[in-house]
């Protein structure tokens, strides 16, 4: 963070006309092609005053080189930044310890303890409230296109920077990092190897859910290591009754609904001190991409783009889920069809040696690619239906999306597994298929997911700079290094530079936005949390198979906390902020599969060669009944365990329900003061209390005793009706 | 409901001196022997002022007569009864619509469209409001006993009506008909056959519960008619293949779960428009009974009884659910001994011929006998539990005495027919157990319970005052009806009458209140809620095996409907107003019975005699895994519909939405004024707005937009930063 800027710079910039500008926030990269028109015309946008429509923002661009785009460092004033913050109604935690909406007004209240108004607003929460205003920015009703581009039409009220974005007029548009901050968390974080996740400081740096994410990696690991002591010590203790084996499994099933449900609670009280468990999903921000007539709000009387919920749940259960439905058909289909060719293969080995031998992967490795492709497919009709369901926030939408696709990704991963355990009823296949995925998979994923990036781009890097830059100079070669932009829209690059002010060429902000814009933007945690919900999967699904998958989940965890980290501060460039109050649908998702885990390891254990010969006098359907009460009683212990623990810690519920109760008794106030006419005229006003106190002698309230209606306003009510009555 | 007082009446009866009060709300019957200074000190504490510790509410006494107890009248004037409405934060209808806490301050705005002083609160209200201030009086401080009886200790904060209730110097408390609304009520209730039940007026006059009580059983009848045609349609239509009759089956399961999820909803707008929904658990009375140490609640701050909430929920895990545990298991032991004595004495009858013979029904009797015994002592444990673990709230207090008491009569009801369908697993024998219970218990209950006692009350009050008044003016009679009062506390009745106004001796409501004490109380609706559930396990858990069940049902419960309803207006007392949001722990009830009932049927037909044939082919263990499959789809289709439909109807959340966001705003406009001091000397508070418009000029506020916090308070926050910076 920069230091305090003296007394007289808090408010602008050294002026108009200076090039100094706040720490950047946001870098907007230009097509090299796009119409300087419309680059300036989204500069004044930005710039303006929000009654003309503007964001009110400070731009400066890069100084210009010939045939490369422009590209502006977006960055705002202290008091812009405060104003956005109440308009967003950010919630903070204020000097009375209760988390309240930010106010300027009561900047007072949330400026404790040392803050400065430099400090009072996060790293994140800066990112997050100039996004909001770039995110605001939308077309009135008069702008028909965007200026220079006929083709391009804009319907009133449609975000600007989507279009430009979806247009590509703008090709990058990302934040940039604050490297001190940066630096300061990443020596506490990564680097230091044997202390936990400092969570509010990645909080206030990443957000909520990078902070959410890393909160339940580190509290899933250590809810994971007593199933993996169990899996350990049934290794040297011999589980040799039935009894034995069923309390084993009993613990594993039940133990996974203990920890959803304490980190249910842990959950709530993060998001409670963390501000968001109190934004209410009625009144949450319309999310860019949402389409819809501007109408009035019901609540809040804003006027906001709307669609009716009918529609958006009809073309979710009439479409989507359906679609859904095929697709996962469809997977389940290849997925056994790969399996009969394998076993055509073998089968045609036998009779005709080893020249069918070759194919015989032929069918898995086909299958592999298939999965692939499949998923990439996927992936791609989940965003569409779920855009085109138009849900309204961007937490619905993501619900959804997200819903989706892991859906798709539980039949692609564990559906063989699952032949294999019931089909074929292999049990051996079956825990080297699993070891397999966890321990050689997951593995791999770390080196692939952020060493191997950091080390291959650093390698790139120093050869592109060493080798091109001598190219670039060497008369031979120097000539294939210029013009080579591609032309969107045809119009030709504008040769005089577009009329904003330029940073210093001096400035570091310029080769550190060419830094960050080379590496790779970090979407969301869904790749994280698909590789937990994954794991999860292998270990729980199959536990009473291979107890040690716990053990090797573990040891991967403790490894991905660290690289995960390493992955956002160094391979990434800086995520945008999500305010989430929960890890959204992945709660939903790892409950349900904690109560399919409770069949399949039911089942897997009624099916077990190991388990069988232990109870060899009963008879089949005896056996079967065994393990079907089994999971009856699992299944009842686990969802009375759900209903029992309230959902949020006693002190948070505490806290709402006092800033609940205020805010009922101001409403009370409120109401009372708009709706009650004056009985005597304004003038008598300092009068009236004496007034009344002879009129009404002897006629003592009972709200006297309380806080916030006064005895008098009381009286006052009655009295009123005693004098008119009608 | 009397017709409107004439002005000069309304505030206060006609002088101090007058034997005239408003309309009795409440009877209070004293003992014969109860000691004068204990009931003039009651007295003394109703009627006095609220800051004395008293209730401020209307006393007249019945004339005397000697040797019986002192017979007082409870009411209050109009403008009492408005502010208690007040104090305990009643939620009616405003004029906008929206439902809104109750204030005096505002009661232009619950007058409309021809509301008056008199009808703006319902006669449930009244009563409510009445007994509220009743239950409200506590002993103080300095009171160590109840005068004239050393030997009755009162410690701080004590409920004085719980003591003389529990010490007998009170030995009714009962309110009074309104009987001029009661008569409209009935003659539009079940005089008329063929309507539905007026809902509003019945919420109106008996209360909340009674009204959702009867909500419930008119929309489960409805929702009961499909089931009911179906099972019909099964007599006529043949059922033969496997699938006709797990859908038929999975059909009655699936609609369990929509009949109660719809349920909720309509519940919940119920709830909301009889302004319920918005009663916040925390913030709740507390019950009379509860005991704890006075401290100041974390929320409100008011000085009430606390108890640390571990405590409760470690008596009820530690001892009351192992109590209802082991309870629950005698019953079964009980119940399982009858059978096994039962077939003893059929052996023996085989053997030893007719002798034995003579016994074979003394275990079924003997059975009956002891059930009544165990649920006889039962209720009496689950209600010294339930008073043991001291639950804060009337609510939480009801629904843990009803959860206790359900979970027993579901195992005394339901257990002899799981005994004769899983183990004996004879289908016919179970057939007609349930069509016995279902068809005669219940149509006899009707008349057992409302026809009966009103038919033996009347020719009992009739026979008794024709001999009674013949004998008592007999000469050789007569002696034998003076003085068998029985004295309670030692202390002789007193020969002066009490020192309090009594009512003149024709007032008819003397005549009334002797009439309605003679009726039974009506304490609540579990009786007719249990009636409902037992009814639903019938129909439910056997549906597969007795299809009829449902039409049978649908029956009895148009029945029930007016027979209920004629039971509440003739043969009771009139009931206490009690305020429910939902039918409380039946909601869970119903649904966990709706879970159990798929278990049960998927087993009665796989063990069904009729549909085993169905499938020759099929392995014991295929056979047993069809159904084990079947339950786990319909489960999982209940699971899937529960969690898809919201709990309550939109036009609900946006109105709760709607309240929440303006008291959102509310309390931030009054933070705002509350903590800013002011900038400037009040003196020149008028100029202010002019000053900061010309010192902050071009600086826009983004929240000039917005409708509470105005722009000017917003830069004023700044402003202040600006001139004096930390």
């Amino acid at each position: 963070m920069q230091p305090s800027d003296s007394e007289d710079e808090l408010d602008t910039p050294d002026g108009p006309g200076s090039s100094h500008i706040p720490p950047t926030i946001y870098v907007i990269k230009f097509h090299p092609s796009t119409a300087r028109e419309a680059i300036e015309w989204l500069i004044e946008r930005i710039e303006a005053k929000n009654k003309y429509g503007g964001a009110e923002l400070l731009v400066r661009c890069e100084p210009q080189k010939q045939s490369q785009g422009v590209t502006m460092h977006v960055s705002a004033t202290k008091i812009k930044l405060l104003e956005v913050a109440e308009a967003v109604e950010l919630q903070k935690r204020a000097a009375s310890g209760l988390i309240q909406e930010f106010s300027v007004r009561d900047l007072d209240q949330f400026l404790y303890s040392g803050q400065t108004l430099d400090t009072v607003l996060t790293p994140g929460e800066r990112e997050f409230c100039v996004r909001h205003e770039l995110d605001s920015l939308r077309a009135k009703q008069e702008e028909g296109h965007v200026p220079g581009y006929p083709g391009i039409k804009l319907y009133p009220g449609q975000p600007l920077l989507s279009v430009y974005l979806e247009e590509q007029l703008i090709t990058d548009l990302f934040p940039l990092h604050d490297r001190q901050v940066l630096e300061n968390l990443a020596s506490d974080w990564y680097k230091a190897i044997f202390q936990g996740a400092p969570l509010d400081r990645i909080r206030n740096y990443f957000g909520e859910s990078v902070a959410m994410y890393f909160s339940f990696l580190g509290f899933y690991t250590l809810a994971l290591t007593l199933p993996a002591a169990f899996g350990v010590a049934q290794l040297f203790l011999s589980v040799d009754t039935l009894t034995e084996y069923a309390l084993f499994a009993a613990f594993n099933l039940v133990w996974v609904t203990v920890l959803l449900e304490l980190w249910k609670r842990r959950c709530a009280g993060l998001a409670y001190s963390w501000g968001t468990l109190q934004h209410h999903q009625n009144l949450q921000a319309t999310r860019p991409g949402f389409k819809g007539k501007m109408t009035q709000h019901p609540i809040t009387g804003r006027f906001e783009p709307a669609y009716p919920e009918w529609k958006t749940r009809s073309k979710l259960y009439m479409v989507s889920a359906p679609a859904v439905g095929v697709c996962v058909v469809g997977a389940l289909w290849v997925m056994v069809a790969a399996f009969w060719a394998e076993e055509q293969l073998i089968d045609w080995k036998r009779s005709y040696g080893s020249v069918a031998g070759i194919f015989t992967h032929v069918p898995s490795a086909f299958y592999a690619c298939l999965v692939w492709l499949m998923n990439y497919y996927y992936r791609r009709l989940a965003t569409l239906l779920t855009d085109w369901e138009n849900h309204r926030t961007q937490e619905a939408y993501e619900w959804h999306r997200v819903a989706k696709l892991v859906v798709f990704e539980f039949v692609n991963n564990f559906s063989s597994l699952f032949y294999i355990a019931f089909y074929i009823q292999d049990m051996d296949m079956l825990c080297s298929q699993v070891a397999t995925m966890l321990i050689v998979t997951q593995m791999i994923n770390h080196f692939q997911e952020a060493l191997l990036p950091y080390v291959v781009k650093r390698a790139y890097n120093q050869f592109a700079e060493e080798v091109l830059g001598h190219l670039k100079q060497h008369p031979l070669t120097a000539h294939l290094f210029e013009e080579q932009v591609k032309v969107v829209h045809g119009a030709p690059p504008e040769e005089e530079g577009i009329t904003v002010l330029a940073l210093d060429p001096k400035d570091p902000r310029i080769v550190q936005a060419k830094e960050e814009g080379d590496l790779d933007p970090y979407l969301d945690c869904y790749e994280d949390y698909l590789e937990m919900f994954l794991q999860f999967g292998y270990v729980f699904l199959f536990s009473s198979v291979y107890p040690m998958a716990a053990f090797w989940a573990v040891l991967n965890n403790i490894l991905e906390l660290k690289t995960d980290a390493f992955k956002l501060c160094r391979v990434f460039r800086r995520p945008r902020v999500k305010k989430v109050a929960s890890i959204g649908v992945w709660q939903g998702a790892f409950e349900l599969l904690g109560a399919v885990a409770v069949m399949t390891n039911c089942a897997l254990l009624c099916l077990s060669p190991r388990v069988r010969p232990l109870a060899p006098s009963a008879s089949g359907v005896e056996w079967v009944l065994i393990f079907v009460f089994l999971e009856h009683v699992i299944l009842a212990v686990k969802m009375t365990l759900m209903w029992v623990v309230p959902g949020k810690p006693q002190w948070v519920r505490l806290a709402l329900e006092k800033v609940a109760y205020q805010a009922k008794l101001a409403l009370k106030n409120e109401r009372g003061k708009e709706d009650t006419p004056p009985l005597v005229p304004p003038v008598q006003e300092c009068a009236r209390n004496a007034t009344f106190r002879v009129t009404l002698q002897g006629h003592h309230s009972r709200s006297s005793e309380r806080q916030l209606t006064s005895p008098f306003a009381t009286q006052r009510g009655v009295q009123r009706l005693l004098v008119a009555p009608r």
